[in-house]
């Protein structure tokens, strides 16, 4: 269905020629700084065609806040907002092609088959305009991960058809064991990737021959995939609610719900079963000590986890849930299904076969557009997993502190009767 | 949390220590025939450690029905389950290795941060045992799409480490697009696949392979990954419920739930994004007349889908949605984080550096093992987006025919109103 | 939270004082005729201050659809409905009194204690405004049960103050014994009640008496409450989903969730309590043969019940079950918490106590307002608990025929075997 | 269906002759004492049949932990309760007449049309021994919100028939104006309730007449209903989701969802509609300083609310908020359905009109056994009400401290600055 999330509960709306597509949020936190000026940002990177962030755009795409917020503060109450469609008028139908075949690997024929009725624009929903919803919502979100722990999440795009930014080895099997990879994950900002539009690859190389890749299948009136990495940062440890709700699974569901995505893998992935555990195994090693980000954790006292593991295949995550460390993942785009060649197919009553062809211009790779709802997805993943675990926090918080001898806690009495003393739930 | 399905909603319980784990299911249909035996098979195959199927189990892991069903048939009400645990006392902690160090890649750390609370057992619910419970209410969900639909699910081992049943190739960079894997998928049986125990990887090379691969890194006190792939057949068109919930999301969501998994590719995947549009794309024809299976849907009249599509690089699902091809998914497991060998790492307050060594027997390989837990999960994921299809389709059944002017609907006005007077929700 | 309904799941926007509040109603049965006049005659009903229907009533709560319907048919997906507040703007804190007291028993306080921010207009979400959204969705809902199944829901006010329709008295301790309340149940439509608009008291004698009760109490600056008791007629047996989501709960929980309701009842209520239960019990009988109403239940052959109740306590539910039977539940309205009249009380630091006065008009009893608001929430119970038993039943006609000799099921064999055969899932 | 909450998650089982009754709990906090001997107490109070709670039990309805703790300290994974029924095997069917009639008024004949399968035990799930699952998941949240918030539960009968504790009269409509009844509430305790045993009603007056008035219905074969009240103390302001999960609405849903209820209403409740606005509102003054409880609240810091309410019409709720009064609610319990006398009514089928007649002995009235079924359902809504505003400050805790000029906060800049500062977030 169109919602999301249990504590963030996200619910989109909208298809591409009805008034306006867009979302309701609720579960916001109240107390929060919120305006437009949030979120219209990720909307506009959201957007296609564009060239370049610099270029301001026209108005196109304006989020219109509803609701739940009053002089810019955030109410704690459901917050909707909408974005108008330009094209709001649905199509009639006529003797085309599009009417009479659907298109090979398109949502039109199976739309067809689960409602019994079409929208015009053919796939309804699966329209990539509906994301937008998603966007808006995200932003608040990553506002809120923000503030609280300074968690930080940028997605780029690794590889366009054959071209890997990475490519799998025999050394290699994985970028998990890839120092270079590694340090990419700790270091790439948004405004890097950014930097590599159109393609958001942020290898001057790697990024130069994917625009080529692409620009030679739209030549061709064909189409090409890729994939897209993201990486989220500062995550605080214990997020992920197994065991069905584990912080992979959750990822894995919000990546596979977004239009054209066909995989993902997190750490080391479908790479890394090729690796031995010997040397997959992620050793535990002290936390170096950072100078703490200025965040709602720090002045809360929050602590980093003490411990962090010294290699990463795990992409942050063991048994389900966060240990600290960066979390990483990669999703997997198919090619798009409109291409501009004519396609052998049926019609919709398999009456007859026949030539589809589509017109106009078609995006012949949509993974540089994927990245910012890729981001997006993410940072609803995590500020659901991370409400479920501060919830859980406080409960516990409101308990007396067990007994030294309480011999289901690991690490010893005296550091346990400490720990809780200190109503630390992290002994 | 510990619950799955909306329609069909399983909720387990259970560590390794504890007096029983299972489950209790929600949901299902009254009036169908159900005892233990239809249960018990999927749990033997579950179990660890057999050499094969034929050599019969003694009594571990024996299955009881608590609620739910009387005189062997289902009451519509909660269906409780349980399987006594042979070992039910959690473990002192003394001075062992394992007390002092968290396992590398293990659940241990992750659970203590996450719950402050420790089991005994280590990673507590990160346990394999755990997974008796959704194995137990999958064989009720399987037992319904055999009987309803003639729906059938079917995983087996596609890869140990480096050795591929269908090794990615320039010429077919995801075996979506190889004949002989297309052809395996919609003739293999878990009776073929069972013949393959231990390795469960029904190539006769390739298992060998395996066998020896695995034994190499059991000799090794090492571990090592693989992958599961696993088809659907006979599959309705239109179950799968956009957005946030397409079918590929909700199967993603599903395996990455699994202990140890950390990928899913659907369809061509990851290895279909180096495949052009031109090619990827599935075009539709006619579906074969096939003499139809005795099933519920035939009994009621309910067609298999008119068209088909001669590829099937979709795996099966269209726009979130399935199209009655079969589905077929891959999912990536990690090497077994415990392993025999010694490892550097830390104790959990990270005041010492030192060696752990796991004592004991390890299992230095989970895919074969994985086979069933995946059958299980996608069933699960099947029937509840079946229920809530179902339920749309009943729902628009009530409602009048639409006019046959009605402009939204596809396939031009005759049809439409044939359709319509026919009762026929799929025009 | 914001969202109510499991299969027709509505989640609600906006305060009184943001752009906009409206709804997203995801689950809408696709192929629907459905266009803004279906839902605009509630809205109007809902709003205040209206002394009669036929009063064509300005532009003001005009309802836009945003999404989910193209050519005046609904796809299937969630339909968007917003209305513009006209007073777009949030007040400014002055040093009214209101700013500085929160108003007795109104929510102003509780609302800053929860969210710790306070929305100018005092009580946030808690305005009737809010119910805009509510009343949308269940227009949708209405007219799918009424297409459906011929359900009717009216709703009228049967007491203000001590002014009451039908007295307890020492015979009738509850009118579900009374037959002039019988009678009126099963004929009332919403024509009737609207003839006796503002007070919707269908009863000459006693309307004019409330109408004089409530001039008395609003001369006064004063407030008084009342009842409004509901009747939903033709519903399908089967409704309902114990245990904890039994048919009664779900009214509950929706007619408790009205602003300023503090009650409810269902059948015989707490005046059933003072019934013996050997005149409470209600005996069954063969239902009469009526003409069937032309719906979607007819059109695909769905009988109603074979039997009714030779009376009526129940209220049409029994074991928290629908009955087939006419089901009535009467709600109880507080006196509305703002009133002219002076009210000493302490501020929001509770520094100082003083005297509280409100300005302007206030409505002195909400109960003839919250007429349509008790109908749009009993029609979102009726369609979530229809939706989920028709998916029920839907599932179960896909098992096999149970055995005529099945010793679960009452009726004897023949008439069961009669009845599978049939495809009946109610022998 | 058969979960209940969101946060602290209860699912429960079973029949009355099937192997066990029980329940999940999900959510539970983790690092919580506790064994069977926190649960035990309260399964021994909801037995039927006891004359007096100092008579020790025998071993009946004992519950079994099987999961979710070790040592006696909760995991915070799922724990999973059961109870053997003593009489597991449902009963073959025969040519008695409870075989061939409907019980009227009982859910026999609505859970065969829900159903099409009918439990041996007739109504299945309606039977009050479906109830163990919720009073064994109260137990475990009763010691949480004990233990965290002192909050006290604590529930008696208020009437049988007509005999009332607190009868309502033109003076006191509804005794929310009766100090006696405030007077009470404020102190009643569970050890008081059960001196009252059988009865459960805590007046000596009263009590003994209604131990006539049921004995007086015994005797004749027949049954009569009556009403428990329930009083919820020490609640922290700020509980209850709005707008649909308001707290009443929660409380009410929970009451009506227990057997035989039919009606719910807190503070004034029916009778508060007759008392005038200028009574009914209850003016806020500071709260009296009590030397505080021992709890988890007051060990963090947690202050109690700095308001209350001068009187308590509202019942502790205002705009479906608590506001730290005691909450209060009144619930209907009908007349048992089952009696000893001769009905006449009809076949299932409906074939024959006919006399049943229930053989054996028959509760006559339930209220007394209903009590700590109250108790648990009003647990049940309070703990989840609990977790989810607990959640909330959480969340907002994190965020910055709002500038001291922002306006959409109430109580003047300086006190907001102040409380800001300190983390508060109610200012």
């Amino acid at each position: 269905m169109s919602t999301f999330g249990q504590f963030f509960k996200v619910t989109t709306y909208g298809e591409s020629h009805c008034r306006s597509v867009g979302c309701i949020v609720d579960g916001v936190p109240p107390g929060m700084e919120l305006t437009e000026a949030d979120i219209q940002p990720q909307m506009t990177r959201r957007r296609p065609g564009q060239s370049a962030l610099t270029t301001p755009r026209d108005e196109a795409d304006k989020i219109e806040i509803q609701s739940g917020t009053e002089f810019g503060i955030t109410l704690g109450t459901p917050i909707a907002m909408i974005v108008r469609n330009q094209d709001q008028r649905p199509k009639d139908y006529g003797n085309s092609t599009m009417d009479l075949y659907p298109r090979p690997s398109h949502a039109d024929w199976t739309y067809l088959e689960k409602y019994g009725v079409k929208a015009s624009s053919g796939g309804g929903r699966s329209s990539a305009r509906e994301t937008v919803g998603r966007v808006a919502a995200s932003a608040i979100a990553e506002k809120y991960l923000t503030l609280s722990h300074g968690i930080e999440i940028v997605a780029f795009v690794s590889s366009v058809g054959g071209i890997h930014m990475f490519p799998p080895s025999s050394t290699h099997p994985s970028p998990s064991t890839n120092p270079a990879f590694l340090s990419l994950i700790e270091t790439i900002t948004r405004d890097k990737v950014d930097e590599f539009v159109p393609v958001r690859c942020p290898d001057e190389a790697a990024s130069k021959r994917m625009a080529e890749e692409i620009a030679a299948f739209r030549d061709r009136h064909d189409s090409i995939g890729g994939t897209v990495t993201c990486v989220i940062r500062n995550v605080p440890s214990g997020l992920g609610e197994p065991v069905f709700d584990r912080m992979e699974a959750m990822l894995a569901h919000a990546m596979l719900s977004i239009p054209a995505s066909k995989g993902f893998e997190v750490g080391s992935g479908f790479g890394g079963c090729e690796v031995p555990g010997s040397i997959h195994n992620d050793p535990f090693i002290v936390a170096p000590v950072v100078p703490p980000l200025e965040t709602g954790a720090t002045r809360n006292g929050i602590p980093r986890p003490r411990l962090t593991t010294k290699t990463n295949n795990s992409g942050g995550i063991q048994g389900g849930i966060t240990n600290g460390a960066p979390i990483y993942f990669r999703v997997a785009f198919k090619p798009p299904a409109t291409i501009g060649q004519a396609q052998q197919t049926t019609t919709y009553d398999g009456d007859e076969n026949g030539t589809l062809e589509a017109k106009g211009r078609h995006d012949p790779c949509v993974v540089p557009r994927a990245v910012p709802i890729v981001e997006a997805m993410a940072a609803l993943v995590v500020i659901d997993a991370l409400m479920g675990q501060q919830s859980r926090q406080v409960s516990r918080n409101l308990l007396p502190p067990l007994k030294p001898a309480a011999k289901s806690v690991v690490g010893g009495a005296e550091a346990m009767a400490k720990a809780v003393e200190n109503g630390d739930t992290k002994p």
